[in-house]
């Protein structure tokens, strides 16, 4: 699997997993919707400025984006890990938001409760069948 | 949710997602079968001895280990941190082990490529319709 290939696979899945270390070293992860958008190697989410994630990256940008199939016969994953940039600009914001999305941001695209994280991949390492690949980003 | 309430929930759920931290700093997250045993507040998993986690967690314990349910109307989440020990003793090992397991190790329940992950929840934030609760573990 390429870089490219990569941006493909999880382009096609409905739920990314993020994570971050939090302010005492632990590493946190959790779920959320799929990628709004994705540009050459950035990867773009919306959420909430309020939320830990936001905190935890504005004091460490060092993230982890995991993807995963679940197939019948076969597991794929895949583990980018990069940095994630935490986004307040209106032409940002402008970019990825969506209609529909007031029912998340009540106060529509400038919320100061909405933002954007731009996560940019560095290296992937890819699971298939017991086997990992490792994958760097240029 | 309580902590008993957590740990219903997670017993309930396919897969697990585990991170860590890498030797760079960086979270690293991945899939997991489901836990192969919870005993009060310690979740077990096997896994390879020769795996990137278990570098990873014998240089950095702090862990994190993550469930989640996508429902047609809820989505629920919850994030547990805390430490994972890489356990190789025997008795250990022999608990884990399941009848079909030298699929993936083929010298069984002594193959030095077998371990045991155990996981100790220390606190865990749970996710449901957009509200966040923490969770203490004593």
């Amino acid at each position: 699997m390429n870089s490219n290939e990569v941006i493909q696979f999880i382009s096609k899945q409905k739920t990314a997993i993020i994570a971050s270390v939090n302010e005492e070293g632990y590493p946190v992860a959790r779920a959320m919707l799929s990628p709004r958008k994705i540009v050459g190697k950035d990867v773009y989410f919306s959420t909430n400025t309020s939320s830990n994630k936001v905190k935890q990256y504005l004091d460490n940008p060092k993230a982890c984006i995991y993807f995963y199939k679940r197939g019948r016969f076969k597991y794929q994953g895949v583990s980018i890990t990069g940095t994630m940039q935490v986004c307040e600009d209106q032409p940002t914001k402008d970019m990825i938001w969506r209609f529909g999305d007031t029912l998340f941001y009540k106060k529509g695209v400038t919320d100061p409760d909405y933002c954007v994280l731009k996560f940019t991949c560095e290296q992937a390492e890819y699971y298939c069948d017991f086997k990992v690949e490792k994958i760097k980003f240029d």
